[in-house]
């Protein structure tokens, strides 16, 4: 296979900042040099002089071709993965749905069947279990085995995904017992759909109620509860898409005592809030995502948290519904429209941006988007960093290229930007999977099936 | 009707500690005075110089006749209300049940029925809510107009008691309407079920796996759920046998947020423990209630929750089970033993003798034990305190006599007692209500049909 | 003496409210009774028909003739105390001083003096040690057993009453040794005078700068400390005048963990605010104390902390300097404006106010004024409360009467009002000091030397 | 200058475990690769098989030739260095001390002079102020641009090196204007000082007193003290050698939230205790520092702050007092004992043990003792990594050698260990320094000289 040599960037990992050559053997990394100090043949040569050269990104929460609400997410693995990697972001971690009275078997043959030929980049699979009944529980250990080490429940959509606290309990254990990680979507749903059926009832329909029924406080004692039950299980627990200050706060004060606690959240809960769900017309059903966006001041909690780790991993829970023939759905009646963003191709700019304002440093920028999801989800250090040995998934960043965001020049399947026309610093200049170039200074060189199931290992941090 | 007189005796409310007379008329207080300065004439005339006079003591959690496990409580109303005056208490509040697919009303005519011409002492009911449902909230307003002015609902006991959150948030919407109060006992259901059934599983079938499964966590866990809910419903919370002190952790942090949050524990958590659970043989069944008894160090922390207010009310579960017959129905599968302690007899003497060894001022003591749960449940300056137009519920109480607790000497209906050859200091030595002597040194006056129901106005507290 | 009978009011103590006649025989409560139940005679009768019948307050922070800055507060305690009994303050407890370099016994010499035979109410004293060494803390024993059974020490002012922590540290445990309470000044004194020295530096000389100096951390800093010191020396503690949202909540953490820590806070920090202290020109001096007005956004928090017991005590620090010729001291540097704000007037109206906008209960406006000030400082059940034996120190309040306060009405010696032009409801009609009318419907009774001074005995919350 | 391959080893750094073989040119990190891939020559191979390849360790608080109570530290620069480069640790940053009286200057120049010529590896320095005033703080600023940027002041010590509060937040603002990293040592002196002083008195002279009246609360509440004090100033702080569990919880809640506050511990606290304070005769002396070692449970503590990262530095605190002659200048009077330990040379093997006991990672070894001061420190990536540009301090580590520790073998200058016999997996075996072997397989090739001083830049963490 080819052999790539990058020059003269500075190479930023989660831990280091340094000049330096990079060498890529096989689709690896072979070696690290002081710039100019070897002098390696190689059949391309890229020149990053003044760019960043960083690890491609891990994208550990994405909902391909996703069923919801009588429709299904419009990215296929096929544009889905195409559009992360014009983002820089090189491995996603999808999640494979168990249908309810289904096997989790049939679920993640399912998915494998949907990814299988079509990825532009390497993909790994978490696995939504949405009945927990002793044959799901007997099934988990061999899904570990497969290198499908985590598995999501849900406190919230009762009669869909919702397991009650005695099923989350046992998948718990039964997770931990196999080494694997649950991950819970932490929202009290009983109590939410009291309060959806009576802001209907009220004629609250609008997108904006969708904000208001799925209270910050019924977040923070679904987490806290995740929580407690974990702590009986024995177990870790992950939990996606934190969006409120009070739920943060659950988290923080479990890392302090110790506890295996681990968040995520996402662009859209640092960048976009109610402000959006408000906007006028039907224009805040762009903004539909569960958990639901939140009143901008709970945004600096969050930068917060990201900086002081109580956040680890930044992800974009990225399930795209088109506004036109999906999010109308929902007209007349909040409830009905499907709960999802776009977001996997611009998470790593998203990112960028905050090192730009100064919330994060370029080394957090890179933990919280390449690092901590690939160690978090065991495919460290193949992914998410750039050492010997490693992936040759690498991305040459300009750090001061500006863009600005919109659906008429992103390449994810969705008729809109949840961030349009909202201008950035920093752009993706060359990304490589695996030592393939898969795009070069607005050229597009990927196709589907280069991409490979990644079988993971076990989380890192435990 | 007779006109009394109570002389030379220390009259301790929950404010004030001070030598007076207590003339009583038509059953009422009519006066406090300096002892001896007035010159009363009255048909009967206590002397109780070197005693303590205090108010009634008031029962706010009581269970008689309550059905369980298919069997039920073996005190009566008849049996239970005798024994509570031969201990110093002149009020219950009992629940009332609503039983599945029946109506609130239906189980309040039972319970009415049941009380009814049979109680020695006055009596009020709380309601159990066991089927959260539209027409069962309509009904909520009318037994708040009859004085039934507080609902309970349960977090444990999946397919017997237990609410999901959604109708809990609802009925705490309801009550909140109406200015009731919403009780909750507070144990995460479903995870317990799950641990009970992996313990019967390992052979764990004593009772001391009952303390065990009910795990502390799945009690605070609860607690903090129903202190969010309440948040979410705008409604305030008492929580009933606050037993751990992670629950009461959750108690105290709500309360120094100013949320109308209120908690009570019981006797038997703060004398008894999980040692007693491990009693040989199938002596721990005796100790098997829930929440559980908890290891001895949870003690002083309930203690300090006591003096730091923030645990309001000590009210006794009474819901008693003879061993022979009923506790003998979990042997071998600890999950079968009926749940309940006798206690209503008890609960003054004991608090007193907190008060003997220092844990408790003499006024805390009335104030957890008289005047705490007559405000807390609309029965205030009617009961619980004495005060000019206070019904005359009287205890002329002996600070120095010395007793030794049995089921050989105990008035309740039931083979054990949970404090069996437990000495204490200070006895009860005359009872007085509305102005009827109930006992007088050993002597019971007392007659079923005495006592009338009490229809209560609202929490005192809000 | 004469027998004095109140008839037809609503008597309100920290516990109970109940219509009853209050009969008075030799200066002292004789007797409760059912409203014209019992047929007294009496020499003087008092209807009280639609007023509440409350104990006379107690304010247990006044600082009467005070040396500060060079100059003495305007209030003797001629003037001061029938400034008291106008508002229904029917005790005070004032500070008296220790020079720096003298005993504690000269001090307090100088406090009789200054006190005997001028006081129309009833006082006591607590002493300010300005000089911790080793033969001040002989003395202090000595002081307890004459009925000063609290000293008060300060973290600020150093040079003047500052002690070091070393030297709190002895004090506290030198006090709890003879059962006494430390009372402290909670303000980082080194720290806050590098910040006015700065300011002034910087130009910054107006009132408003004294706010911004003495900063809430600061406060809450030397709260926290004043707490570890206490925990070491094991010691009660009582910070006096918490006006920081931030230094309660350091008190309500310690009170969580049971310890003997309690807070006062006075009427300025629950009404007035910075806005106040930025009054253009020189206006803000008016309302210079220490500690000083915080933000408005704490008074919300201050409030909660009177509900949940966090704050048990609400006094005046009442220490009025003129605004001509002693506020004046400061213009053009903040830092010479005498500390201090007169109060001792307005207070029981104030919190009857408070009463009106549904803030705090009638039971706990009394507890907070009356009963637990009494309480603290071992003078109950002789003050603060209505029952046999008690001092009959009685005050008829009108809880409709509309009045507007004002340096043109006001009665204490100072030449502005910190409340001039507030209207509040409510006001004192007539108050009884021992049984004596002090004040009855306008007419001014009282006389210089009626009151007398109170050997206080030991906190009785301990 | 010599090139130099390291092949085969397993390189460990805060970040990454990678097999990578290891190139150092002209004293830096020329190129890592993997292993075998790369035909370099080298003037010299070590072959790391089976060993760790590590950075040199930083250790960030040394004292050596500190003079203290009328002795000072037996350890120079030349024979500490030297102990120290045998146990793996390639940098130290040691405490220039100014004297009271004395300009910053003097006591620099001072340290440079014991220094320079003497160190067998490479050296920074941070400053004691002892003596805050205005031409000190004027100093401030001229050291930061001679790379001293750290400032460490005293809350104990009074008389010695105390500053009080006004003092440490001036210079805490002085710090923070230039950029540089104030330090503090927080422990209550004044409190202390009388707990000591009455301690004696009492008879209690023997070293067990040392760690009793130097009270855990009294760590904390100075911890909390600077914290707020730095707050106030607007600056970042370093809290040193933390001991006690509460002072810990200090940090926890002020990185929370999201404060610039930070904090190291030393192996004494997480591997000694009061145990060893009172071994039998004067023993106990040889293990007499303050903070003073607390009891065994405040290391479990001390560990989870380790991996909860709310401790970010483990460093030596090395001042090794020798047992003859100086430690037992304080028989009879545990006040006289010279407070401190040697330490310097067995940090990264205690720590190593922690990874051989599962109590923190390979990574967050070398992070804690390696990255994490540097960069803490200004001195990354120069040190504390291993990446292409480094300095090529590099440990090969033996992680499965076992050795024992002890006076008899150990090259620090003092006549005890407080770890004697202490038995640990693990040994340094190879140490370069700026690419010179320091010592190789038991042979020390180190000089005097070849260490240089590091003038450093800013904390990298803020």
């Amino acid at each position: 296979m080819a052999r790539t040599l990058i020059t003269g960037g500075l190479v930023i990992t989660a831990a280091e900042e340094v000049p330096a050559d990079v060498l890529v053997e096989d689709g690896r990394i072979a070696a690290l040099a002081l710039p100019g100090s070897r002098h390696w043949n190689a059949d391309r040569v890229f020149d990053a002089s003044g760019k960043y050269v960083v690890p491609g990104g891990v994208d550990a929460h994405t909902h391909m071709e996703m069923p919801f609400g009588g429709t299904r997410a419009s990215d296929t693995f096929t544009t889905g993965t195409r559009a992360a990697a014009w983002g820089g972001t090189t491995t996603i971690v999808d999640f494979a749905v168990q249908s309810r009275g289904s096997s989790l078997r049939a679920g993640l043959d399912d998915w494998h069947a949907k990814a299988d030929g079509n990825c532009a980049i390497d993909y790994a699979f978490h696995m939504i279990v949405s009945d927990v009944n002793e044959a799901v529980l007997r099934e988990m250990p061999g899904l570990v085995g497969e290198g499908v080490t985590s598995f999501k429940l849900f406190m919230a959509y009762p009669g869909v995904f919702y397991s009650d606290d005695g099923q989350i309990l046992r998948a718990m254990q039964q997770a931990a017992g196999t080494g694997a990680l649950t991950m819970v979507h932490a929202e009290n749903g009983p109590a939410i759909d009291v309060l959806v059926e009576q802001a209907l009832a009220r004629g609250e329909t609008d997108p904006r109620y969708h904000g208001e029924v799925r209270r910050a406080l019924l977040e923070a004692e679904a987490t806290h509860r995740a929580i407690q039950l974990a702590r009986v299980a024995g177990a870790p627990l992950y939990v996606v898409h934190v969006s409120a200050r009070e739920a943060l706060a659950e988290l923080a004060a479990a890392r302090d005592l110790g506890l295996p606690v681990f968040g995520e959240t996402c662009p859209q809960y640092l960048f976009l809030s109610t402000d959006n769900l408000a906007e006028p017309g039907f224009e805040g059903a762009k903004y539909v995502c569960s958990t639901p966006l939140r009143p901008r001041d709970h945004q600096d909690a969050l930068w917060r948290g990201l900086r002081t780790d109580d956040l680890q991993v930044v992800s974009t829970d990225h399930c795209p519904f088109c506004f036109e023939g999906q999010k109308e759905l929902g007209r007349g009646d909040f409830s009905k429209i499907p709960n999802g963003l776009p977001g996997v191709e611009h998470r790593m700019d998203l990112l960028h941006q905050a090192v730009v304002e100064g919330r994060i440093s370029r080394r957090r920028w890179i933990e919280l988007a390449c690092a901590a999801p690939a160690r978090m989800f065991g495919l460290h250090p193949r992914k998410g960093t750039i050492a010997p040995g490693a992936d040759a998934d690498l991305v040459i960043y300009d750090p001061h290229a500006v863009q600005t965001l919109s659906a008429a020049t992103h390449h994810m399947n969705v008729d809109y930007s949840a961030y349009e026309g909202r201008t950035v610093t920093g752009r993706v200049e060359t990304v490589l999977s695996r030592g393939e170039v898969v795009l070069d200074r607005g050229d597009y060189l990927g196709r589907p099936g280069h991409g490979t199931f990644l079988p993971r290992s076990t989380c890192q941090y435990l």
